[in-house]
């Protein structure tokens, strides 16, 4: 199968390269960017010398469908919207890694991320992937939606303890931790490195536009569920997501009856790892794999739980998650291409 | 006036040996270890060649208490409680960074701390030195128990809401950050250069010692405090705290007007910097001072404050505080050797 | 093929773990340690959970001769020496990732490792893995001796011009640098993340004991060549070496000239990629992969070369290449198993 | 006496703050922008809140020399060649940080820094400020050129051995590694977090500006030095250069001899520290601080010395270097204002 990437340049576009180059499925044919045209991608990424000789051509829908099987967009929220419809057009099959078709209402849309909102059409064909959690469904997609970073760590975190109804929701703290590449690869003062070494930063307090996809999702869930806080703080790392999360239990249980929910409940999800009662995972322990790693405790001083949720956000956290999708949207081995361990140290 | 410092090899010794040496009123005459004996300091910290001529000498409390004014104690919890009531025969006043007198419920310390507690008449005799709130008694004080890294931060972050009775204080979620140092100079896997690097670690997940130390405090503003969840997160940066607070106000109001009451209580505190409504401060930008800075907001959605409080662990969380502190016993200026600025980038 | 690892916990040991257990023709078999039995490498290192059930066990030589095809010896020097001649007495093959087999010299061995040597006999079976230089005799080897990481980087980048006359070889001074895990797993003050973040410390001065391996390789590339003067630093970052190199021309020539040279001795070597004039390799840009990325230069106001080359560490500096020269020796295509890209960012 | 800073908002004028703010006998007045105007200093750097109510201005010459008794001039080369014949104009003083007063021919400021030369009035009244070998002329001056951060370095490096005529000056190697804050605060690829993090750097190959600065002042301590080899590379830290020094001896000589020749040299220079023979400082143990440390070694196998100096780029290689000159025009206390130790950990 045939695989083009939109938006080669940034952060996302160059983890689809590495990962689709080493594809035993799909075959990168082509890459796209809206600032180049017929640059060898060399040039913007010196690494891929002798690995990668494809160019960096001008985004041209047209030329694009009648080529690529699929199409990974991984450019700005924004123009996804509009590239996605014209994608669709000639039976090739879009996974779009934006934001834009993430939000089932548009007035979400438009508060959280001050864009104009995709078509109704689009935002209803769109299946949502967050994968080991809507495998039906994204098997049929010709369009998906593949969730933010933070989203994936926090929601794959929470869905076990949600669904079996232990937690009361309606409450729930997420304290989140991203490396500097989930800012993307634009040029500012914050992502300066002599600023960010040694440096911890919070960052759109209350205003991140992963919060109503959030919300979305665990209303699903448990409809219940009231609103959420969510942060989000940059680490002065390249990769990484920590998903802290806190909420109160509905009524008392242990630790060890969590933990069995937990290892039930991803017991057959190849890419979800609990960790054993008491251990819990740094973000450096799935840094390039595919690995979202849980550990969860409950405090019975207070009645809570804590979930731990870690992922590599370039990764679980976009390209990966994305080729995990297309795999099952073409019928391949969820894990082709993605069978990479973490690289550690 | 003559100090020393016991338990110089520390990260908090050595902290104090650098502000102690370029202190108007203190003049470091002694350092003291539990390993070394006539050791030049420059052996154990190269990069005190000729300007700290000082060897590192083993303890002796009685010679100390006959040449020290004031004693700074920086060694591990569970000696300090053995050292203290001789170091405070002869005069001489103590000043102790450990967490051995913070607990006034020695059962308490037993059991998150795992070791004998200090004898009640030591307990009963230390004032907890957060300088901002206990200052009267600080300056009576001859034994003083320095508070921890991230009760300091935490503290100073909840203390103007939770006194003006804004916040609901059955829940608060403390989420705290810190860089390496402050897991101390001992070597193990986990503080590995190749291991930490990158790398972003939750540990002593619910049961840190310093959550018994906030609850204390808390309590005593406000009896209502419900048990605090408190958790803890390496960073991988040599020094800094940021800790994240998140509770639900008591009845709607705006950000304005929590962020007057902050502002006001602490208009007269140098070392509490209140940003402007909607700046947050990053842990870099009070690295090497002394000052703890704070941010605040509230989220209309959820009705929940979130409070950001970021301090050097190892100056306003240790040595830092510690000297403030000293000044006040002495009766010397608040600020006395404390007046570097943050050292940015 | 059958593969073990002996000395699976250093992290050459991890890195053969994770590059055989995705190697399309060696079968990691079994992981032998000389501190751990029957402990799962999961406890050693929780990244692996679920990918790699192998227990750690004790080592012994009969038994995995038995079983084994091959063995990767990643244990320290010293050790590999006693342990190499009981491994080869089955067919088995053994691919030696110590020193212990480098130096050609007994006495030379002695001198700078400071301990005794490798049997003459074993000396003398030993084929020296560089793999692009010596790829006839590893073909035929039984017992593989693996390049030190800096001898590889610096080898890979002198061969040319040492081999072409262009380098008058009476001076070569090599300044190399290296990321924390060179130094390996063991705890050190110096490894203490506290105190080598932010920092960059030059270590072993004119006493490393790459220091006659490389000066070995020369002169048997050219008997004229004098005695080098290498010298390594310790980079605050978890992987990468970069070797810079300086030496005098014979006789004038253009940048342009010798970039051809280059060009042409490594076109057909997949893991070498000289890079276009003017353009130098940073280490990131190989991290996580087998590649020895070069950039040279003619500086005309001195006459002197400026070579530059990267490698990781831990791949072509160690496991990388060890799987490279474990392909050829079983007539596997030199590239199985290490097509990963750099990970980048 | 009354301090301005011109071009505030760079890393050298932050240092300048820094330092100029708790200095014991200049008085920061006023601090000066290109690119601003009227704007508080908080509003670019936050870490200034409260500490430094000055406000961004507008750079207007007159008015400077009117109220200033010594303007630091921290603009980007280029610019300081023009203000500086405006801001001498009323007894004003003046430190220059740029590179635009350094080079004494201006053919030769042509080829390297590729703008236009200064005057030549202005060239020949520039005192340069290598304040350990120049102290006579720096009390005389009114118009110091401060060296470059890399000069520093190496020049107080080099400065014994060559005037000693212990080296053979006909050729000399400088391998030289710098922070990031090195590069200034600009924006650029090469100081995005997520691609310098992780990731070193050799850059301006043969071509650096600091050349011709390095090699001018060798052939005046001795004419017979030839054309030096010196390069640079980026480290992933924020502060801090090691320079690498590789020359033959002129005659076989013991380390121990030319150990003594440093340590007499520098035996009154309080901020150039000699390490004890066999030690070598690492870039950490100066952060932070005013001084330059040296360790050497002399290699019997190779007759050539090993020569190390680590300092601060932004104190001794740009603001503390700047502040100790402008003491020593003053006719202060050398070391007023300089007194800090070093940051460490």
């Amino acid at each position: 199968m045939k695989a083009s990437v939109i938006g080669a340049t940034g952060y996302g576009g160059i983890e689809l390269i590495r990962l689709l180059s080493n594809h035993p499925d799909f075959h990168l044919d082509s890459i796209y960017s809206s600032s180049k045209d017929k640059v060898p991608a060399t040039e913007e990424y010196p690494h891929l010398l002798n690995i990668c000789s494809l160019p960096l051509m001008k985004i041209d829908t047209e030329k694009i469908t009648q080529e690529a099987d699929v199409v990974f967009l991984a450019v700005p929220s924004g123009a996804a919207a509009k590239l996605a419809p014209q994608l669709l057009a000639n039976d090739t099959k879009v996974v779009d890694l934006s934001g834009d078709l993430r939000l089932k209402n548009p007035e979400n849309y438009k508060k959280w991320y001050k864009k104009e909102p995709a078509t109704a059409e689009m935002l209803q064909q769109a299946v949502y992937g967050l994968t080991e959690w809507n495998r039906e469904n994204i098997q049929q997609a010709t369009l998906l939606s593949n969730p933010g970073c933070y989203p994936t760590a926090t929601l794959l975190a929470l869905a076990p303890a949600l669904q079996a109804k232990v937690i009361d929701p309606s409450w729930i703290i997420i304290d989140a931790k991203s490396g500097v590449s989930g800012a993307g690869r634009g040029l500012s003062q914050m992502v300066h490195f002599a600023e960010m070494n040694d440096n911890f930063k919070i960052y759109k307090v209350n205003e991140h536009q992963h919060i109503p996809e959030i919300q979305q999702q665990l209303n699903l869930w448990d409809e219940e569920t009231g609103p959420i806080t969510f942060s989000t703080h940059l680490l002065p790392i390249s990769r990484g997501i920590m998903s802290t999360i806190y909420a109160p239990l509905k009524k008392p249980m242990s630790a060890q009856q969590l933990q069995q929910i937990y290892e039930e409940t991803y017991q057959h999800d190849h890419f979800v790892r609990v960790r054993p009662l008491g251990e819990f995972p740094g973000v450096k322990e799935v840094a390039g794999s595919n690995f979202c790693d849980i550990g969860i405790d409950i405090d019975e001083r207070t009645n809570r739980v804590t979930i731990v949720a870690v992922i590599d956000n370039l990764m679980k956290g976009a390209a990966g998650q994305a080729i995990q999708n297309a795999n099952l949207m073409f019928g391949f081995e969820e894990t082709a291409g993605l069978k990479g361990f973490p690289m550690y140290p």
